[in-house]
């Protein structure tokens, strides 16, 4: 930690050593390959890049549910193990622009407004620079909405809209103490290099905390539909926030209502006011296994698992009723625990052959528990039929799961 | 890990619990896909599975240099971030049979030999187990033999023979004592499903002690080239104990010396004898960025970084010397540091544009720290140019790269 410490603070002590960058970063001779090398080769065969078991068909699905118009590919939790997500199978909120074809080494990352030094970065530049990699999730605010119609039964499509990665990136704080952010700057506006530039404001406070711009996802370069080459990664915000194809960072004294903010991330209460500005995902958590659409083969013994998270830190406690909320046990968590990450819950269970309901309940270590739908329609202060609604967003009631006697499992949350 | 541990004891009271369980397992309803379907149902297009970014170019390669005929596919471990390896870029060895094409509703893994319960499994009825995940890395004990012919200058030639990801399955040790091992017994034989049964014997100390029959990689089912739908997974030893395709294990009371034993993995020392039965990678660490066949654009600043492991336990330090090996500075650990695992370490540092040679050390919580080539050939009592030698395997040599005044980097282990 030492090390890295006394390397910013030489690194930033150049002041404007970043201007000294040359474009091109390092160099790679003949015969050795590199993720940042222009060529456009295809990839000769399934040798060099290895692919999925023809049995493996896990597959991320279409929703209809997908907000105004957009189109979204959601996970399919219920087949992940551990606490990685593979970047194929990462969720995509696709923004009605598509992805772009981006070639990394003639992208670029300005950062500008109130700034002392303007600063331009290749892709090559930035990964010449201090990096740090950090397991997070990233969720869709329209994650876990009650009802997506007739497929309600899938845990896919009810909570897939989420997925982990391990990040590599820069941090932005750095960045930002090079470009030496000028007083009464409090926010900046991010910008995408898709067709529509999607943009979406930040305040700048978060930028210093925890933020990233992320090159790395898994190991490999960011996959095209996460932001490919670059993306800011806002470790437990809406995943709105965290613009992928980053290419521009204004900084200014105000948010900026930006036509995506206000169009598509502003949902109506029932008082008719818009919430703007929702920032941290709650604390959630959701068995994946068994889970609704599934059935058990016979009674017997099955491991109870599935995810949990919580946008304000860390992951401290996961409970597992099998008896319709009557008791609880702590699940065992995957260690070590990640802040701001999917964190896997595990509990052995026997099923006697009998009608249940299997439920989970996450707390984080800022205390906050996960509600029952009744405990958050009061907090909501709505009906539960509320929830039912299709603008609502940071749902993150506790999912029950309905166990028949026939071993098929039901989606119990307004039973 | 209460709960975890009443877990277990409950699971193993049962004793003949595991007879209990019916084949199949957790059935999936209409409308929702899962991992372990059947259905040979080929993946529509890149939405349902997300692939990479043209521009990304980072590859297996190919070496000549793999042992016996065997093929090998090295990982481009210069173009990786973080710790996790893609499963598309994991090494591969090939020992000669190819990879089968192994539907897991039919596979099933045996346990049989000196227990009272012989066992049979369906991948599902492991997957109601209690289960775990853990990172760790696979390196073949050919990597980083120091010569690779005309290809040498290259880190992914070089030490591109290990990889790590996130391995998920049941604890060989939890199937052990279901099965109930007889007085006497030392040693098991594991054995692969490929064309040529691939066989070899392991401690049966070991297999109580770490060792996992993992399904899940990354997140995902086990790729095939990993041995889907089941692996055993070794945690520290050489990679070729991690029998891939794993359809049975029969516990005995001597290892078996099988033919994949004899004529792969046992070598000759200068004094003629062969050495069998070697089992912990060493401690080891390399620089991958800068490293031979790359070339720095100017003087200035760079974040030298790179891999370290140690299959003893936990890397605890890794220092990095700028200087030739004058000095010596601690790099930055990538936190958490994983048991047994590839740790990312990270240096600033600003290159001044005079010729100078790059390096790095590993300790382990053991204590044990990579040696130079000079003191590994003391230990091994041979002359360094034994190192030039085909056969050498367990080579975990300091590996130096040599920056110039041009900025290219080179081999200097010789030098």
């Amino acid at each position: 930690m030492n090390a890295k410490e006394s390397g910013r603070r030489k690194f930033l002590k150049g002041g404007v050593a970043l201007a000294g960058l040359a474009v091109g970063g390092l160099r790679v001779a003949s015969g050795q390959s590199s993720g940042a090398e222009a060529a456009a080769s295809p990839h000769k065969d399934s040798r060099t890049y290895g692919e999925r078991s023809r049995f493996d068909t896990a597959e991320r699905q279409p929703t209809g549910a997908a907000p105004y118009g957009d189109t979204a590919l959601v996970t399919p939790i219920q087949a992940l193990t551990g606490i990685i997500t593979p970047a194929g199978l990462h969720f995509v909120m696709d923004h009605l622009a598509g992805v772009p074809d981006i070639d990394p080494q003639q992208h670029r990352l300005m950062i500008h407004g109130m700034v002392d030094r303007p600063l331009i970065f290749t892709v090559e530049e930035l990964k010449r620079l201090p990096s740090v990699s950090r397991i997070h999730f990233l969720e869709c605010n329209a994650n876990s909405r009650p009802l997506q119609g007739p497929k309600a039964e899938s845990v896919q499509q009810v909570h897939g809209k989420t997925s982990c990665s391990e990040w590599t990136g820069v941090l932005l704080s750095l960045l930002l103490q090079e470009a030496s952010v000028q007083a009464g700057a409090s926010w900046l506006v991010s910008e995408g290099a898709e067709g529509n530039k999607y943009t979406k404001s930040l305040p700048l406070a978060k930028a210093m905390e925890d933020v990233l711009v992320a090159y790395g996802q898994n190991g490999e370069p960011v996959r095209p539909e996460q932001g490919f080459p670059l993306r800011l990664l806002v470790p437990g915000w809406e995943a709105n926030y965290s613009t992928k194809w980053l290419r521009r960072i204004k900084i200014v004294d105000q948010p900026y209502m930006t036509q995506h903010e206000s169009t598509h991330n502003a949902n109506l209460h029932p008082d008719g006011k818009a919430h703007w500005f929702r920032f941290e995902m709650g604390v959630k958590s959701v068995i994946t296994r068994p889970c609704g659409g599934q059935k058990l083969p016979s009674p017997g013994f099955y491991e109870i698992t599935g995810l949990a998270w919580s946008g304000g830190g860390t992951v401290r406690k996961v409970e597992v009723s099998t008896d319709g909320g009557r008791t609880w046990k702590n699940a065992e968590l995957q260690q070590p625990v990640h802040r701001k990450a999917h964190t896997r819950f595990r509990l052995p269970w026997t099923w006697d052959g009998n009608e249940t309901i299997l439920q989970s309940r996450c707390t984080d270590d800022q205390g906050e528990m996960q509600p029952t739908i009744a405990e958050l329609a009061k907090i909501w202060e709505v009906s539960t039929d509320y929830f039912l609604g299709s603008g609502v967003d940071h749902f993150n009631a506790i999912q029950p799961w309905k166990v028949n006697r026939d071993g098929s499992v039901h989606n119990a949350l307004f039973s």
